[in-house]
C-alpha cells in the first residue's frame, strides 16, 4: 500500500473537514484509492506548528482545549512557523488553506513556493496564489517534476477544472460562464421576493452564507479572481484581475428584477470568459438578466454553476455547491487523487 | 507519434461524422492529443466492407454516389461483412454504431464480443450491448487486456460516466437520476404550453427529435436501457431491464400537468437508480412532478441531465446535449481518448 504524507498549513474549517475525513474514513478511501493518508504536520495562527513525522494523532488534536497550542507536544511550537514546517516538514503534498488575500496573494503564494522548492506537490483551496500567481506556480511545479492542484479554489468541491480538462479532453473550449459566488445567487434570489440588498446580505451574514463583510460577493471581486482563475486555465489566457471588468449586484435595483421577470427573465451575477475574434481573452462580472430558459437561470440559493461552450459539443453545464466544509475538504481530496496519479505516471515514465 | 487504426461498423448518422472530424481536423486532434486517427475499415449494411490497412481516403468514401458499393474498390464487398471484418481488419480499435436492438443486443453483443476476441479495444454509442452484456463484456474485455467504453451510450457526447467514474473520485455515490431522453422532454415541455401529446410527438417528429415510432421514447423503453448501464456501472449494480420499473409520459394527462403548475411543480419523465437500505438498487423510470428547485426541473427540450447524490459533495448535476450525430461522435472520439490512456498505462506497466 502506497502512502502520502501532508502537511496541512492552516487549519480552519476545511483543512479540519480534511483531517476529519481522514480520520474517519481513511480505511476506506486507502481501500478504494489505492494510496493511505497520513498527516505529518499542521500549522495555525491560534494553535502553532506540529511536525511528526511518524504521523499526527489526529483524534488527540481534535480533543485540544481552547486556547491550547501545540507548544509542549513533541515537535510542536506555539508559533505558526508556516515557512519552517513547509520546507522541513517530511511531507510530500502540503495542503494549503489559509485565507485568501486578494491584493498580493500572501502568504498563501510564498507557501506555496516554499513547497514547490522543497520538493512537495501543493493542493490550495487559496484562490490568492492561483489567479494571482498561477502561471508562475504551474511553472514552477513543472520545472521541479511536481503537481500544483486546485480545484477548490473556484467552485469548491465540484469538480469544474478538472471537469473541462479531462472530462472535455478532445474538446476546443471557447467560451465559460458561471455562477460562481453562493451569496450574491442567494441574495439575487431574495430580492426577486422583494427583499431589499440589505435585509438578504442580513439574512445570508445570519445563515453563513455571507462574511462579515460582504463586499467581496457583492460587488463581485470573489467572482473576479474565479474569472482570472477559468480564463488563464481552460482558454489558455494569461490575464489578471485588472483585465477582468467588474460590476456587482449592487447596480440591480428591485425594479430592474421586476422589469427582467415581467420579460420572462432572472438576474444573475455572471462570471465569463472568452476567445474573442482576435484570439485574445475578454473577461466580465456583471449582473445580467437571463432568459429562464438558459442553463443558468435557474441555478438558485447557494448552488454555483459554470457552462462550458464547446465545439463539438455546443454546451455542457456542471452545477454542485460552491461552498462548505466538507465540500472543499472534497476539493483538496480530489486534488491529492491527481496529484497520486501524476505521481505514479512519473515513476512509470521513469523506469 | 503514436496513431490508433479504428474500424467503423455501421456508417450511418454517427460514424459518418466521426470520420468527418478525422477528415476535417485530424492533424489538429493529433497535435492536441498526442495520438493520430486512420481509419481502416469501414462496413455498412448499405455500402458493403472495405478493409485498406494503409488507410482508407475518406473523402473518397464522402464522395461515393447514391447506391454505390464498396464493390471494385481494393479491400471492398457490396455485401456487410461485418463479422469478417472484426475480426480480420489491422485496427486495433473497433467503433460500433450500429442500431440499439433493445430484446437481444444482437448484432451489437456479436460485435463487440468479435471485436474483443479478435485483440481490439471497442468503443460503441449502442445501448443494447451495454445494457444487456455490460458486465460480460466489460469481463472478457479485461480478461484480454483491453478496453470497452460506451460513454455515448447514456447521454450522447455529454460525459456522464467519465464524470462520475473519475471526475468524481473518492466519492460515494448513492443515487442518480437523470432526464435521459431528449424527445420525451420536448414533448412534455410542449405539452405545459397546451398542446396534446399527439400533436406534440407529431412536432417532434417534424424536428427530428422523435422516431418515426416513439413509442421507446414515450413509452420510458429508450430510458430504462440506460438506468441499467447507470446502475450498473455507477452504483454497482447488476440489474436487466426487467428490474426497472417503467412508467411512460403517455401516462401524464393535460390536467395532471396542470395540477403540478398550480403547485409550483413540472413533469419529467425521470430515469433513477439508488442504493437502497438492504444494499440493492432499486431502479425505475417515471414521470415525476418536481418542484421548480429541483435541479432537473428546468432542464428543457432536447437538453438532458444527471444528478449524482453523494456523500462529501451533496448533489452534482451534469447537463449537455442528448443527442446530435457529431455531439455522438465525440463520445466515441472521447472513448478512443480513454482506450489510448488505458493501453498507455497497460504499456508502462508492463515495462
Amino acid at each position: 500500500m502506497d502512502r502520502h504524507d501532508i502537511a496541512l498549513i492552516g487549519f480552519g474549517g476545511v483543512n479540519r473537514a480534511l483531517a476529519q475525513i481522514i480520520l474517519d474514513r481513511g480505511d476506506e478511501l486507502a481501500a478504494d484509492l489505492g494510496f493511505a493518508l497520513r498527516v505529518v504536520a499542521i500549522t495555525d495562527l491560534r494553535l502553532g506548528s506540529l511536525m511528526q513525522a511518524d504521523g499526527i494523532d489526529l483524534a488527540d488534536v481534535f480533543a485540544m482545549r481552547d486556547g491550547e497550542t501545540f507548544a509542549g507536544r513533541p515537535g510542536g511550537t506555539a508559533a505558526p512557523q508556516n515557512d519552517y514546517v513547509i520546507r522541513n516538514s517530511t511531507a510530500d503534498i502540503v495542503v494549503e488553506a489559509t485565507f485568501t488575500n486578494p491584493i498580493d496573494g500572501e502568504p498563501g503564494i510564498s507557501h506555496v513556493r516554499a513547497a514547490l522548492e522543497s520538493g512537495k506537490s501543493v493542493t490550495t483551496t487559496n484562490k490568492g496564489p492561483v489567479a494571482l500567481a498561477g502561471l508562475e506556480l504551474n511553472r514552477l511545479a513543472a520545472a521541479n517534476g511536481l503537481t500544483f492542484q486546485y480545484e477548490g479554489s473556484v467552485v469548491s468541491g465540484t469538480p469544474i477544472l478538472r471537469f473541462a480538462s479531462e472530462t472535455l479532453q478532445g474538446l476546443r473550449i471557447d467560451a465559460v460562464e458561471g455562477i460562481l459566488n453562493g451569496t450574491s445567487n442567494y441574495v439575487l434570489g431574495k430580492m426577486e421576493s422583494g427583499m431589499t440588498l440589505d435585509v438578504a446580505v442580513a439574512e445570508a451574514q445570519s445563515l453563513g452564507y455571507a462574511e462579515a463583510d460582504p463586499t467581496a460577493d457583492i460587488e463581485g471581486s470573489d467572482v473576479q479572481l474565479k474569472v482570472v482563475i477559468l480564463a488563464n486555465e481552460l482558454l489558455g489566457a494569461d490575464i489578471t484581475t485588472a483585465d477582468v471588468t467588474r460590476r456587482g449586484i449592487s447596480e440591480v435595483s428591485a425594479a430592474d428584477i421586476i422589469d427582467a421577470a415581467a420579460q420572462g427573465k432572472r438576474y444573475k451575477l455572471i462570471g465569463s470568459a472568452f476567445r474573442n475574434a482576435a484570439g485574445t481573452v475578454t473577461a466580465k462580472v456583471e449582473p445580467v438578466a437571463l432568459p429562464l430558459t438558459h442553463p443558468l437561470a435557474s441555478v438558485t440559493g447557494p448552488t454555483n454553476a459554470v457552462s462550458f461552450d464547446t465545439d463539438l459539443l455546443g454546451t455542457v453545464t456542471v452545477s454542485g455547491p460552491g461552498a462548505g466544509r466538507i465540500e472543499t475538504a472534497y476539493a483538496l481530496l480530489s486534488d491529492i487523487i491527481a496529484i497520486d496519479a501524476h505521481q505514479r505516471a512519473r515513476v512509470e515514465a521513469g523506469r
